[in-house]
């Protein structure tokens, strides 16, 4: 007798996973160190524990530790949203008349309206352990400076992000959402910085960018007793404690007796995706299943399809260390996609490595067709989703098209990873015929690469 | 052993409601029927058929069926983002020190962001079961809209949305997100119907008022082929869809042989508040259990503390029959209070008869003390309310204080039916301290009260 599955998977509260899963642990082949820009050598912990918090930087800089546990005050919050719900798109497979079965892991059933507070509540606890005053940090969409205020106010924590001045504008609720949980918000590039003064007078009227603003936040960090810089993305901690998304999907296929063949995840900085195939992309490592991986991301910023794999400065300011990653370099403003949470130049280190060994794909896609799925998607499925988890849902389409043409009936997984009830503006364009599609030229690439460092390896 | 308590109860896609309670049919004395205008006598099913859809007519007038099965088309739709959490708000105990219990049904994880959604889809259901080509209506907050919008493009219907002006001028994202949909929206009142002509000429500049859109409403559906008007609260059949809210709650709660002492919930037309307590007050009226009810609406609209217990136009325009409720009249313009949704100057007749019975309590507060209320939710709960819901909050957290004083373990549950993104301009005059408080004099009520039909009971 088959099981029916049913439309959501709910792990109970006792399956939510007790430990994160440090996918770098899995790797034979290291992701490339961080290095510090003046010695060119690997930061070390001493010089990394001045910008993040302390158990932050063990996390950093641990390429061995399979698992590492999550602390109970931790668990305690996520139970206040997770486990999140495996979601069969029944609906959709019917619409698109496909033979495949699509799984979407929602992340967006949380106020923050997307994946980050799973490690923004982490890294609140351990700023807060550590007897911290309060955290800085930037945010493009808004959705991880949203996360991190709900963490810092739970825990008691001061909270000031720098928000990429084009977001800042095209959302302002969600700078109220923010204030709602106590942080301040400020718009970058902005004068309340040395780095921010010098990129206004650099490039009058630019409209920011998520390298700006990191650069901002560092600084502010490093000026006030009792702070640390905390980051939403790119970093290994981060993708650590994003884990809990693809063991909790892992988990909720296992119950009942689902394979995976394509997991999807559009792709910023990488911690959503990066999270979501951590312990698929182990198996595949140890050999114990095969899974074809897709990264998405914006043309408009085509980091893994047309970067260099090169160490690069993470932010625009370069005061941050250097990280081999594939890079537009850190020069490259791109044009105002909508998908603000897309539009980093770079890409964490560890799946810029498995996407350098051939382990995972990348596809870069046009947003007019992005917001086409992701209307189709919110019609047939009920749920609004934010454009850049509709990166995603372009490419499961496109590959559940695929399976009615060949009449395969693979299983496809993909990161619905937020909602986007902030993305109205961008929404309207696309509703009125006023969006429009960018791709850079060959000429703005190279352009974007002149800073490029140059080191040794 | 007492078995622990979850922070999250969901029940599974099984134990799903396959009826909805019908709360007249356990009433004695039956709420008073809606009345023609005209004759003064009971809306016969013919009449009644003019406006609305004929399976919703047959629901509207049944006073005696205790169960009504829920289609499986609509059980299946439910399932895309039901059964719905009963969350058990241990952090706000916490926070609060009080020995009472608090528990919340949330229905705010939808993209419509309420219970709206629950009532919606069946009323889609059966205007396309009808064969129908569309559904013209009105919203206030825009949360019905939303929801009406995504239960029609779900069944291939035209949906015409009047949107109280107030509302469309602090919400422009609520029309994106209904177009999104496929909807189109309209400001009320407007020049598109007669009776927002008319209403335009009397009152220039006003902001508007739900009164007023379901009278543009109704004419418009009445003035179209293959069209008929659906209303997101007040009448009879929604209390009825929106008991699958209570019936979760009481399966939740009964799964861990919890007794609920109070239940809460904001009031507007009463579908939220009517559809939770549906089968505690069942019990309530057959003797089995007790329960206190409080019903909670906005200081500047209170229907139910201030009204009169009277036959009333439900609408601005007169165009809808009589509803024998408490009323504030339906010449009562509230003031631009922010909780849209409860702007009604009416109340359903099943509440209406239940309080006037005394079985149920009310309570009227003012909107700084439930935005206070609702930030201090928010922040330590994780869930951003809508001011509509913010008002039960409110309530909930004083019964629970009272509790701290007595000493009392008393079981709370109140129902969270919607989240606040859309309302971040409230929130932005709240945290800048420019929020107002308004009460009505009675010289306002009293003119309110000027149009009240003369009724011979």
């Amino acid at each position: 007798m088959k099981t029916e599955i049913p439309y959501k998977i709910y792990l109970s509260e006792e399956e939510l996973p007790k430990n994160w899963i440090n996918l770098r642990a899995f790797m034979d082949k290291k992701p490339a160190p961080l290095l510090n820009p003046q010695t060119q050598k690997p930061m070390t912990e001493e010089e990394l524990s001045q910008v993040f918090c302390n158990e932050l930087v063990k996390q950093e800089l641990d390429d061995y530790s399979p698992y590492i546990p999550i602390p109970t005050e931790i668990r305690d919050f996520y139970k206040m949203y997770r486990p999140a719900p495996l979601i069969r798109a029944y609906c959709l497979e019917k619409q698109l008349n496909t033979p495949a079965k699509i799984y979407y892991k929602f992340e967006g059933n949380n106020t923050s309206g997307s994946h980050k507070l799973n490690s923004a509540i982490a890294q609140a606890y351990y700023a807060k352990k550590q007897g911290l005053t309060g955290v800085t940090t930037e945010t493009g969409a808004g959705q991880w400076g949203t996360a991190l205020s709900m963490a810092c106010s739970y825990f008691g924590l001061d909270c000031n992000v720098y928000m990429v001045k084009v977001s800042y504008e095209q959302k302002p609720f969600r700078r109220e959402v923010m204030r709602t949980y106590g942080a301040k918000v400020t718009p970058s590039p902005s004068n309340t910085t040395e780095v921010g003064k010098r990129i206004l007078q650099q490039f009058p009227g630019t409209s920011g960018s998520l390298g700006c603003a990191i650069s901002e936040a560092v600084e502010a960090s490093l000026s006030k007793e009792g702070y640390r810089y905390v980051l939403g993305s790119v970093l290994n901690q981060v993708l650590l404690h994003q884990s809990v998304i693809g063991l909790e999907t892992k988990a909720a296929l296992d119950k009942y007796g689902v394979k995976a063949d394509i997991i999807i995840g559009c792709a910023g900085g990488g911690s959503n995706l990066g999270g979501l195939i951590a312990p698929f992309m182990a198996e595949k490592l140890q050999g114990k299943a095969d899974y074809k991986f897709i990264a998405v991301e914006p043309a408009s910023c085509p980091t893994l399809t047309r970067g260099v794999y090169a160490y690069d400065y993470c932010d625009t300011g370069k005061v941050c260390p250097l990280a081999k990653m594939y890079t537009l370099g850190s020069g490259f403003i791109p044009s105002a996609n909508h998908a603000g949470g897309l539009r980093y130049h770079g890409m964490t280190t560890t799946l810029s490595e498995l996407y350098h060994q051939g382990l995972m794909e990348a596809r870069a896609v046009e947003q007019t067709e992005v917001f086409k799925a992701a209307e189709q998607f919110a019609r047939i499925e009920g749920i609004l989703p934010a454009p850049e988890s509709s990166h995603a849902i372009r490419v499961a389409i496109d590959e559940a098209l695929k399976c009615k043409e060949t009449g395969e009936e693979k299983t496809i997984v993909f990161g619905l990873t937020g909602t986007g009830y902030f993305d109205m503006v961008a929404y309207e364009k696309f509703h009125d015929g006023k969006m429009q599609d960018y791709v850079p030229s060959e000429e703005d690439l190279q352009k974007g690469l002149i800073g490029l460092p140059k080191i040794k390896e």
